[in-house]
């Protein structure tokens, strides 16, 4: 298993300036680079506190890039449907040049109506607009003199400057909530996956795993590299009591920002997200205490987290475990030692890949 | 006069790989930042030799703002034609919090052909685009529930996160090219101009300048603290034959690059650029000598730099100056040479305004 970290922001102005959250998740990158975790992510949301500190993970992946030496940089996930491909083709590959390939590059659908609305995007057009603007930048960084005639967009010929640093493209994922079709077209294209543990039962993710690579092998990609992304509320105290106290009161904010964010699916329904009328009830339903019993969010001792996962890796298999260690406005000072706890006592119970040989660092080149 | 760099990138990938690029604009923006520069700026071009390294000014600005504690950062320009105000306004937000309030946000209208042609976007419109886009972001940066009804964008009541960290938005400057429309109503907005004074002639700033200064006095904005920005190609050296042989070659490289980029335009028309069919053999006329002998670029020795920039001064007022110090494919240590030069010898001579203080910086906070 590998094991990174998920910035994803939950607090609004009042909770915590933008200026404070930055110059914090900024200290935790720096800190997740130096404790050897193997990725910082972070989100693309807009507007409210779930996420919408974060409408372009890119421009805080650069600063962090600036910041890191060997660390994975993720965004988990950037949205086609919001940006011409050109653009996000372009920065992405800048971001893979500074960072000297240690972009991963996770592309999402979004689901929460009021940024549809905002971008003046139709739901029912979500599917094919992923599909086309993931297609669009995999062409824009691997060839050259690229002509795109797509539904929703057209140009060419041309070629995207900067080419990217890690040939022909970038590894890509694809976030998928709750959708098996996705997870089988994310394996015939030889793309990762991101998954969202919270809301699924274990018997779907298994289903939506073997799936995944099922498919990967069938389209003659190997079956064991594409990586699965799996992200879970964190935190870590040595302490039971404590760690259950507080990461319960964080799980619980966070989880009322998704509350507040998802509202309008009691007023939505598109052919292209089935089920998510029932996205509201589902997520009002859920209780940090049956979560907690069920391992889907990892809080606890490190002894207590570390069976959690072994568990969790009795079920998947080597995923990658991506910890959300700032949601629910979790003080500087309590995401460090989390973080610090889990690569003290937690890390080494699952040994690590070594890293690849082109993980070289801007730092190291200077 | 205040003085600053624009790294302009007008390299193939054969001239100087992505990364190595990056690398080094990353040091040098590092290195203004020591020296006391004002400003880091780059550009927004694709496609192209001619600035198509940097697609999104804010994904390297983000990466030079972790990299530096003082040095303000300056988009020249992005081009809202390009990006949904949304977008935009976004990113530019986080690059306000992640700095610390060092952003000064250029806007301009884009002007090669083939960059609209491939976003689809009508040159016709450009101008309709950019006031809208323009105006979206200001409301988006200084208003909360916002509603945006547009001809290109209707939205809201939206309220964007994060806030920015200037209040009410970053400063805000217009990049015009040769229309004095343009700078009146830059002036009368309030807002600052950035100029292009290579390819006009001194008369013609004089009364694009004098325009502006009236309509931003007579819309009651104080007419001097608007900041002008003029870029040149600059070469530095101690002896005055090298600066010469050197600043020209460097300078007719940049040059060919621009002429390659704007052939399009002898198959273009549009009436929201008036007079641009003229422009190909406007730039294929000019001339390093001619160009030299009018200020217009500043090449030379400290001391010959220093007195064109005092005939500069008499001309146009106490404007700031962005400084190109990488285009032309200069190599590293000459680009960081002529920026120790002018520190150490012109950069005295002409006395700088006192920091303001709110420009702390994000290291220092940490
Ligand atoms: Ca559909
Ligand atoms: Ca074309
Ligand atoms: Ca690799
Ligand atoms: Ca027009
Ligand atoms: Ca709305
Ligand atoms: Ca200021």
């Amino acid at each position: 298993m590998q094991f990174g970290i998920n910035l994803f922001p939950t607090v609004t102005p009042a909770e915590k300036p933008a200026a404070q959250h930055f110059d914090e998740a900024l200290r935790l990158a720096a800190l997740a680079d130096e404790l050897g975790f193997h990725h910082v992510k972070t989100v693309e949301h807009y507007f409210t506190p779930y996420g919408g500190y974060s409408p372009d993970p890119v421009t805080f992946l650069a600063a962090a890039a600036a910041r890191t030496r060997r660390i994975r940089l993720v965004t988990g996930a950037v949205i086609p449907a919001f940006s011409h491909p050109i653009k996000l083709a372009g920065k992405l590959a800048m971001l893979d040049n500074i960072s000297h390939g240690r972009l991963d590059i996770g592309f999402g659908r979004a689901f929460l109506p009021p940024e549809f609305e905002a971008f003046q995007v139709a739901m029912d057009e979500s599917r094919d607009r992923f599909d086309e603007g993931v297609e669009a930048c995999r062409r824009l960084w691997a060839e050259q003199e690229v002509v795109w005639q797509g539904r929703f967009h057209q140009f060419g010929p041309v070629t995207m400057l900067p080419r990217p640093y890690q040939q022909p493209h970038p590894p890509i994922l694809v976030a998928t909530a709750t959708t098996p079709v996705s997870c089988e077209a994310a394996g015939r294209a030889g793309y990762g996956l991101m998954m969202v543990p919270s809301i699924n039962k274990p018997e779907k993710l298994q289903e939506m795993l073997e799936l995944y690579r099922k498919s990967r092998q069938a389209a003659g990609h190997d079956p064991n590299t594409g990586d699965i992304h799996f992200s879970y509320n964190c935190y870590l105290a040595t302490d039971a009591t404590t760690a259950y106290r507080n990461g319960r009161r964080y799980s619980e904010h966070t989880h009322q920002k998704l509350v507040d964010a998802v509202a309008e699916w009691s007023r939505t329904r598109s052919a292209d997200y089935p089920g998510y009328e029932n996205i509201v009830q589902r997520v009002r339903s859920s209780d940090f205490d049956k979560s907690l019993a069920e391992d889907k969010v990892l809080v606890g001792t490190p002894e207590e987290v570390t069976a959690r996962l072994s568990r969790i890796r009795d079920l998947y298999g080597d995923i990658t475990v991506s910890l959300q260690v700032i949601s629910g406005n979790m003080p500087y000072e309590e995401s460090a030692e989390t973080m610090r706890l889990f690569a003290d006592a937690v890390l080494p119970r699952f040994p690590q890949p070594a890293p690849a040989d082109d993980a070289t660092s801007t730092a190291e080149r200077r």
